[in-house]
């Protein structure tokens, strides 16, 4: 199954979608009394699965207006980095990492950091640029994971029953604010920060370890790599993050992007107001925003 | 004014209190119909101020259960790390510094990472030792600012406008995944790893530039510093933070550890099951709790 949050009478309406159809169904209509947000149907998906059928003809998707799968994440969206071989190489070398050792390519152990879930904008939604604290604009296509099933010590052949999807996220980053402060967090905590979306496909909908996830700025093909080559592979993240921090239903997990981002050029092509970024994974669909 | 949250009748209740006539006062007895969180609170406070004063006698706070002050942030806790000098400089020559320059005693810029509020436990609360993923257990005694008014671009000299109040927050630390992870979320971000209260103290009760910090572990004291020698001092985090990123009522910011944890001495001392760390702060309250 495909959700999308649609802009309903200005309102944010979860929504069950048919994208070869072009048409949805607001869940309110399949499962009378459903009132909440998407992080809520995701907590109460086990109970709402049989009920979550098409019925009838559906409303025609085009020309709605989607929102981010999850506007309002409960906590920080988890991010991982440098989790492919040539993107890990490529940030290492280009001195914008304070944490990469001497002549490191590839981290030993999962990097792990959060951005805040003020940096949530969907897709369409212009990314600000705020020049008044950043001059180094960067884009990283990630493949997300979204929790479904709470869990601490998840062991990584169970770590597939603990999600409930996947959805597309840009990473987007100052790379001035990376550097500068160390740790990456202000670089990647700006306000509008995280483009997200359009769908949440449900696990059952897509091999999540072989999708290709691609990159466009102004149809510049810059990113082009596949989840089967994730350094630490899904399994390993969830593992990893759980086990010593209990994950929750809703929680999002973006797993790292491949090697093309900005810092990878010599030198450093960052993205200015008007630039695009269009982002494809596998299933998925497409995520574009312009820099504002 | 000073804030705890009491558990009457397995219930997180915000109260007022008097902590030298040892009283407390529910919120809701002085304002009818307040039902919120401390966070509520927090965002309400402009208009119930003027109701927020002592009625009547109070009850007893001694014998009551104080919970943290705010049992559920809104989002990740912001933490400022090595802002102490002396703390700053023990932390890199340890070696559990992945991201520190070679030869680099403080760094130049505030260094930000975050901590989920998964972590956020109570005074008196056993913080879990998490053996089958650490054996590194470390302290970290901090002063905590809470965001009271929203806002981004603040300038440092608006920054105290800004500020609810203060708390203490212990940011215990697993030093190996610390390390290990690079990016230092992963280790600062194992369920029970915040302790925090006992109080939440209002802006006008303290100078929150000048308070003396001090951390006994079982009885020995190993940290003792001032709030006047951080690196980055309270306007300066505010102002960065904030710089792109809109800081909300309820944000938790942890301003920093001095120098005496225990990766500050050699051999490390780590923390053990039954260890006990007490941490006051000037004004603040002490904040207690065991490793069990």
């Amino acid at each position: 199954m495909k959700f999308a949050n649609l802009k309903i009478d200005s309102t944010a309406v979860v929504c069950l979608v048919d994208t070869d159809a072009g048409t949805y169904w607001p869940v309110t209509d399949l499962v009378p009394g459903f009132s909440g947000d998407m992080v809520q149907l995701v907590q109460e998906y086990p109970n709402l699965k049989s009920k979550l059928a098409a019925k009838g003809e559906g409303k025609p998707l085009n020309g709605a207006t989607v929102l981010a799968p999850i506007t309002q994440p409960r906590r920080n969206i988890f991010c991982v980095g440098k989790n492919y071989h040539e993107h890990a190489a490529e940030f290492s070398k280009s001195g914008f990492d304070s944490s990469a050792k001497e002549g490191e390519l590839a981290p030993d152990f999962p990097v792990v950091f959060t951005k805040p879930a003020s940096t949530v904008i969907g897709p369409g939604d212009a990314i600000p640029s705020h020049p008044e604290v950043t001059s180094q604009l960067d884009y990283e296509a990630e493949f997300a994971v979204v929790i479904g099933k709470a869990g601490r010590g998840i062991k990584k052949a169970d770590a597939f029953d603990h999600i409930f999807g996947y959805t597309i996220v840009n990473d987007f980053t100052a790379r001035d604010l990376q550097k500068k402060h160390r740790q990456w967090f202000i670089g990647k905590s700006l306000d509008g920060f995280c483009p997200m979306g359009p769908y949440l496909v449900t696990n059952d909908e897509v091999d999540a370890q072989n999708l290709d996830i691609k990159c466009w700025v102004n149809g510049e093909l810059r990113q082009n790599s596949n989840t089967s080559l994730l350094i630490f592979d899904i399994p390993t993240i969830i593992e990893t993050l759980s086990a010593g921090m209990t994950l929750q239903p809703g929680d999002v997990i973006a797993t790292g992007t491949p090697a093309g981002v900005g810092i990878g050029f010599n030198p450093p092509k960052w993205l200015k107001t008007g630039d695009t970024i269009k982002i494809e994974v596998q299933g998925l669909g497409v995520l574009e925003n312009a820099v504002g």
